[in-house]
């Protein structure tokens, strides 16, 4: 054997690792891919969220939000951290049972970041310890845009904010 | 020279091209540079957006979102595409002069997925063919997130809601 193929096998093992820059179609597959599946875990964890609301579990709730989200409620400030956003759950819990359902649920998807979009509907039957007129607000329906951070594998909320689409009207009426 | 330098010298490219798995630190570190970049360019936007709505130039404006966004107001559908994100804003111009400042901005981004939260002040200076009592609704203020997608090196919106910090009883009062 001469050295020759050896210097070739060298240079193709170099040419072979050199960075190649990803197309413009390759990145669109990797996303498109990404994309699918934390849609996927996203469903799940939604599936899991309606049923720990359902139960009255507001510490299980709430693991569905990363340590620093972010839940953004209408006509209130921002409600900052998991420990809080477990609170106002417990706070939602004393007044009766909660029904969600979330459909329509688009998620984009990069590396550990993924934004979700979809329409909620929100029941709740009162407790014994509802304030009164406060079923009158429910059922509730509208959209909502969730953002999720993975670590370690979960994906978890990072900011969380809904919008009715009951019109500001019906409001002024109760 | 005899072969064995050149088979070392092989297998040193050859271990050097292999994948290495990012570690935990170079992935925390290359997000936060990546969040770093993006929240250069998104304020930059923010700072073009209310530009072009102060100057009523809805077609500029609706530049700012992506071809498939979209806009959730509170008491209303979805507004999808930007065709349609333009029509909300050129109705809007038609009301009268727009400010709109934004505060507090955090942004997350990977790849080129980010997800952005803050503050709005919005003011509304009623022009002539303003509707009476739309501007007892101004100036307000709240949180927003904002979801964007980066496309050919430019950052646009694809996700949009907001939530008023007023309470829901100022509203029953108009």
């Amino acid at each position: 054997m001469t050295r020759t193929p050896w210097v070739a096998a060298m240079l193709l093992a170099l040419a072979a690792c050199a960075p190649k820059p990803e197309t413009r179609e390759h990145a669109q597959a990797r996303l498109r891919s990404e994309s699918d599946s934390a849609k996927t875990a996203i469903q799940a964890a939604n599936v899991r969220f309606a049923a720990h609301m359902a139960a009255g579990k507001a510490d299980s709730a709430a693991l569905n939000y990363a340590d620093d989200a972010v839940f953004f409620p209408t006509g209130a400030p921002a409600i900052r951290g998991r420990v809080a956003i477990r609170d106002i759950f417990q706070q939602m819990m004393e007044v009766g049972t909660w029904r969600i359902a979330v459909s329509d649920v688009k998620v984009e998807a990069s590396g550990p970041i993924a934004v979700e979009t979809g329409r909620y509907v929100t029941g709740l039957t009162p407790g014994p310890n509802a304030p009164a007129g406060v079923a009158a607000s429910y059922p509730d329906s509208g959209n909502f845009l969730t953002t999720w951070r993975k670590v370690d594998g979960r994906w978890r909320i990072i900011g969380d904010m809904s919008a009715t689409t009951r019109k500001p009207a019906a409001a002024t009426r109760r």
